[in-house]
């Protein structure tokens, strides 16, 4: 016997949300044999219904009162595209206590108060999948989520910003300046008309709250993210990094430490022979090492309406499937309650190149600044002469704190003119 | 209050099955979390009890009897790393029908006869997961199952034999032959004291089968599998196409074609800007092309005992959180029914070397016998002279069937001393 309609609303349908609704009727039936039974769209909230968009559906279907839309005891599924903590929260909260399961693609919302949402899921026994909330169209929530999880996470290095990797692929290629890549990402329609939230490693930071919480069954939130963007980079040290075999990355980085986890979000230099380092353009991948399964990746599109609609549409199917065969799948696990590290207790390595002036006894007092944090120099290398005299400068590793403090100290050195830059070396084998 | 112990039975205890034992004991609470459930090894099956194995397990554990160990009521998961199709089959089916959930890593089972298992599963209400059974601990039969469910997937290339790749990667870097390859994957221990089953494309053909069936929903057996190996491959062909900016892969590839689906294993040119020619020695990737997701890249360890652990301990929490929330996991989806089509329906490219005897006319012998098979030359090289004249030809695009044709015709001309090499060309934009 045929399995009743399964009746979904949609909150939000902007580029994600048209596209899902496209697809929803593109491949009725397709997806009707893959969940067992037929998908029946129920309402689409949004704030702007007059708005010509480019989905051929029932106008009556599009309405403004989305409290209304998720207060109705007759749904399924819904599905959030807004974006944002509220009124998101609240509406998801409101269609779980109704009974409808949710998938939803809200960064946001997940690493601002991820808790609130899972443990409503939790008590009204429905299910919250979010693939699309980090990199897009990849794979990448359920393999952390249940793949891995007869695994043990150790770290994870992740390029998740498509924005920023674009421009730091093109100063990395062509040299240029951080500005002109931007402009061209702009132009382009890789960057928003406001990048702050991408070139601040804000939109990274997200991202990396939620991996760290699916890898190591810890709650981490947005705040407990260390967050460095790529404006201040400069296409010297770009090009410095280039030439001594390195490419630099935006990264996201979730992993183990002696007393708990740190997940921070830096420009770092990584080698080019490491897998992440051939990660171009607006892709985006994330790079797993594992105790048993050792080192994985998964590439691909981060962004964009179709990929993220792909994640969107491969949630419905799974929280569909549940419906119909009776049951949840798989929900928070946050037993293991790691301590969230500071930023301090990193143990990292640095690049730092400066400008120095040109006269006998300068590497001495470097050397000293470094001695005195007990930070050990692995090699120093002299560029240039006279007035464009630089140091550079590459650490063993140390805690961050100490490298820190090392590099505060240089800059009151009178032989030291400028700290040209400063990046994070991630990435080597053995590091 | 705290779920009753979740009893597992283990057939099979080899490289990966001793170290799924390893972990169960290591990770006990670990796993116990993250399932809600404890797990309680109730007996592993073995042919010969009385073999020294390297795990700290109660000796009084070990049977014989497997047959009697499927056959108890109190099982909630059995775990099969035995491999082979019989008596694993049975079984299994079994066990299913005593009501436990299966984990398997068993790709010839599932390549050669899986319908019968999935449809056990099905009558009997309970899980099948085998995420160990293809590129061991690269999460990629749940991507497929799950988080693609809601896209079309058009074609799969995967790098998923280990062996092979590390002699390419050999044979490619070094120019050694496949026979020094070949001996120094023995000497690692890459290649096993009979690696016919590796070479000849056996196993990525199994590997295919199952791709093939996920990603189209489709039944399909290693029966339909096109398969070539590697075994005839000259380090001048290697090298050849190492000029030309391509690397040869042994490639599994699943692709929608105009009248079904094609699965064929063999080894191929891929352009060196492909992110699967970055991938080196002994490691596996696959690469998803779908319609909405876009370009994807799945890359790991393929095999061995750790990484084949991860995935089979990943698949007993699934199914552990299954049994203890109520409700199984995604079934088979075999509802497409497409036709698998046969080789020569295959559009795609080759490049052909000739040894050619070096006198006037033998370019318009050749041409002609490329036209008279409809088969479009894209550019012709001639490389050295006298004896040692070879004509290298790419095609452009064309049947299967008509290359192989123009290829059995180039033998009988009399100027073509030689086909000293035929691959097809795979991967490329728009090709």
């Amino acid at each position: 016997m045929p399995h009743r309609p399964l009746r979904l609303a949609l909150l939000g349908c902007g580029t994600v949300g048209s596209e899902v609704v496209r697809q929803l009727r593109a491949r009725h039936d397709d997806l009707a044999a893959r969940i067992g039974a037929p998908l029946e769209l129920a309402g689409i909230a949004v704030r702007r219904p007059e708005l010509r968009r480019d989905v051929d559906v029932d106008p009556t279907l599009f309405t403004t009162d989305a409290a209304g839309l998720v207060g109705r005891e007759d749904l399924d599924i819904v599905v959030e595209v807004m974006g944002g903590v509220e009124p998101a929260r609240s509406l998801l909260l409101t269609a779980m206590s109704r009974g409808a399961s949710v998938v939803t693609a809200n960064k946001a919302l997940l690493a601002e108060d991820g808790a609130t949402i899972y443990e409503a899921a939790d008590i009204y026994g429905v299910d919250v999948y979010f693939e699309a909330a980090v990199a897009g169209g990849i794979p990448l929530i359920r393999p952390l989520r249940e793949s891995l999880a007869g695994d043990t996470v150790q770290r994870i290095l992740g390029i998740v910003n498509g924005t920023t990797n674009y421009i730091l692929t093109r100063m990395d290629e062509e040299g240029v300046t951080f500005a002109d890549a931007l402009a061209e990402a702009t132009e382009l329609g890789y960057a928003e008309a406001d990048p702050s939230a991408d070139l601040d490693g804000l939109d990274a930071a997200a991202k990396a709250a939620i991996l760290a919480s699916l890898a190591f069954h810890t709650r981490v939130t947005i705040g407990d993210v260390h967050r460095e963007g790529i404006a201040g980079l400069s296409a010297a040290a770009v090009s410095a990094a280039r030439d001594m075999g390195y490419v630099v990355k935006l990264l996201a980085i979730c992993e183990r430490t002696a007393r708990g986890i740190g997940v921070r979000v830096h420009p770092a230099m990584i080698p080019r022979t490491h897998p992440l380092a051939g990660v171009r353009d607006a892709y985006n991948a994330v790079f797993v090492e594992c105790d048993a399964a050792g080192q994985l990746m998964f590439y691909g599109r981060g962004a964009g309406g179709p990929p993220t609609a792909s994640a969107v549409l491969g949630d419905i199917v799974a929280v569909g499937r549940n419906r119909v065969r009776g049951g949840i799948g798989t929900g928070e696990s946050a037993y293991a309650d790691l301590d969230v590290r500071p930023i301090g207790e990193t143990i990292t390595r640095y690049h730092v190149n400066l400008d120095v002036a040109d006269r006998a006894g300068v590497l001495a007092q470097v050397a000293t600044v470094f001695a005195r944090h007990n930070v050990s120099i692995q090699t120093v290398r002299q560029i240039g002469r006279g007035d464009d005299a630089q140091l550079a400068v590459m650490t063993h590793t140390a805690p961050d704190a100490a490298l820190a403090a090392t590099v505060d100290d240089l800059r009151d050195l009178d032989v030291v003119r400028a700290v040209a830059s400063v990046l994070r070396v991630e990435g080597e084998e053995g590091a």
